[in-house]
């Protein structure tokens, strides 16, 4: 049985105040579960928006992060499906293969785990962090901002220890979350038309799936026109600013497209935008996925006379991906050369610049930073 | 080449004012058209709506009626599909075929005669309807509250003469919304669990689609109790008066349900049951499916983590059923004794009270009225 490790991690002590590099006790893996040291992390607005205070689920003091990669340091009683010295990607949405959720065939959202993770714990309602006897949170079930953490065992990929972990990290949310709504949730087909709302990661990365779906047309929009070069670059075929037009987007794309896009996605988290993505969509069988996440109590709307002409809206969380059946396969495309990551990895740094990550992410001057351990 | 005929038809001469059953000029099919002798004909809550000036596409003075069964009298040039004597539906929803639409195979939503249809008109921008020689607006490209009406070949459906049209002609609208909403839109599977807001004719309809689907659990929602016992016997599992209960009626069915329904369906138009119609959906893979109409300018809204969290909002025009193609089976499945028609059929009247099955339905004293010519 392993021991209790002593490492250094960033806690977020308060909402609103910077992230402090320090000492932490990890608790050794319980029974089904595993000790994972950290080997890269993506910094994703998602940390940043726990950390702002505006998540009403935020629980201080907690270790942040939540798209990392690490190597398994040990295990807990009974664990089968990893062994010390196998490569994982940390997953926020576990698969159990055994809730109604799992078994339904129809979703990835495995609820095995999520009230006590909601709650900052493990499953067994404690954590495995503490400092000086003090516990401290865990976050998203994942909290990668660590040199050493602890996880489920069915919250962990396993995957090819070929893949570059401070590459393959990004798989663990963003990427994930943009190629897996355009490929699993909304299975964009060959010569479809796609429209993507917002060109951060999540956006980026949904510009490469509908690349990899071979969309025949690929509109990218966002109010930053220094994203499209790169949005270009990944197979987006027109690139648009809002502020370029006196009336609606979603008038103009209808317009653009003879009728609107077969698919839409929104990649940033605002409802006026959400209705956009939908209004833009083709009478008939357009469909909407929303991906980005909104402000507590913001609602969408729109008239349901959109819906009864057949449009379709809808969401995706982690892409709709199975972490342990699915995301290895994500990992073995990429190793096959069908996507690139390095587009996405704007800034390294290591963990003790941690706040500089966020620092770029909100100027809006990073895609991704990757702190390395 | 036909004649003109002069027959009796009921005119909506104004918004808000009764039906006058006068005797009208019914010009001859032209090219591509085709003259039918209604036989039969119910009235539909779609066409209260429009008489009552609610409805912004409302023109007058016009003959409404679309929910009819008739006999080919004679056809234009050019006409192929059907020949006189041949028993036909009249389609709202036309199906050419060969529409940007049509040949999606993703809609039903046939967009070939839709913009002068909309205007009271034939495709060629000319009514066939007239008075004295002054015009008379057609609706829905169906008018059979005339006892002849001419369409487009397009918007006839040809079935088995051996189906009573007395009958079947419920098939030219709400039961086919409702059945093919279930079926085809929602593609309900069998064990599935089902919610259906609204017991009128076309809620009626969507609980029949749901036991021929095979649904394990049929929960039909009324304000109206007098409904329960039909909707029990056309295979409702549970009756439900939200009056009942002092929370949201969603929060009864998720719990009544561990967790939601799998499928959800909205008969009635309201924009706030919309709402319970899709919250009452289980996370991860419910479906909910709006098939009222609502009064202009009306908003459906929700907090977008519904559908993040794996809902799916979509809506349903005349079921999804591709008239030409699909409806003809509709017919036959009727006359193998899949369903019955005649439990809708609360009253029957000469064309000359249709005032009064206008009244019955203000009243909710009737499913359907059945106009006979």
């Amino acid at each position: 049985m392993s021991e209790t490790i002593t490492c250094r991690a960033a806690i977020a002590w308060k909402a609103g105040e910077p992230l402090s590099i320090e000492e932490v006790q990890v608790a050794p893996p319980k029974a089904g579960e595993v000790r994972v040291k950290i080997v890269a992390t993506g910094v994703c607005h998602t940390d940043a928006f726990t950390l702002s205070g505006d998540d009403p689920e935020g629980i201080f003091p907690a270790i942040l992060g939540h798209e990392g990669g690490g190597i398994v340091e040990s295990v807990g009683e009974g664990v089968t499906s990893v062994k010390v010295g196998d490569h994982v990607i940390p997953l926020y949405t576990a698969e159990c293969g055994k809730c109604k959720f799992c078994l339904s065939g129809k979703t990835n959202l495995c609820q095995a785990v999520r009230e006590t993770q909601g709650k900052g714990l493990m499953p067994d309602g404690t954590s495995r962090f503490s400092q000086n006897g003090k516990p401290i949170f865990h976050y998203m079930g994942c909290s990668t901002f660590s040199e050493y953490t602890v996880l489920p065992e069915i919250s962990l990929a396993k995957v090819n220890p070929e893949a570059p972990l401070e590459e393959v990290c990004l798989l663990g949310c963003g990427v994930t979350t943009g190629m897996g709504a355009v490929m699993n949730t909304a299975k964009v087909e060959e010569g479809a038309t796609v429209a993507i709302f917002g060109l951060g990661g999540i956006g980026l990365s949904a510009v490469i799936g509908a690349t990899m779906a071979k969309a025949s047309r690929i509109i990218a929009i966002d109010i930053n026109e220094s994203k499209f070069d790169l949005a270009k670059q990944l197979g987006a075929t027109d690139c648009i600013n809002p502020k370029d037009y006196d009336k609606p987007i979603q008038e103009v794309i209808v317009e653009l497209t003879d009728g609107g896009v077969d698919y839409s996605f929104e990649c940033i988290g605002n409802v006026d935008v959400m209705r956009s993505a939908l209004e833009c969509c083709h009478k008939g069988w357009g469909e909407s996925v929303i991906i980005g996440v909104a402000g507590a109590g913001q609602e969408i709307s729109t008239r349901p006379f959109q819906l009864v002409t057949g449009r379709v809206w809808k969401g995706s969380a982690f892409g709709g991906v199975k972490g342990r059946s699915e995301l290895p396969d994500y990992v073995e495309r990429y190793l096959a050369g069908e996507f690139k990551l390095s587009d996405f990895i704007t800034h390294t740094m290591p963990l003790d610049d941690v706040n500089e990550a966020f620092h770029l992410m909100h100027e809006g001057k990073s895609i991704r930073t990757v702190l390395h351990y």
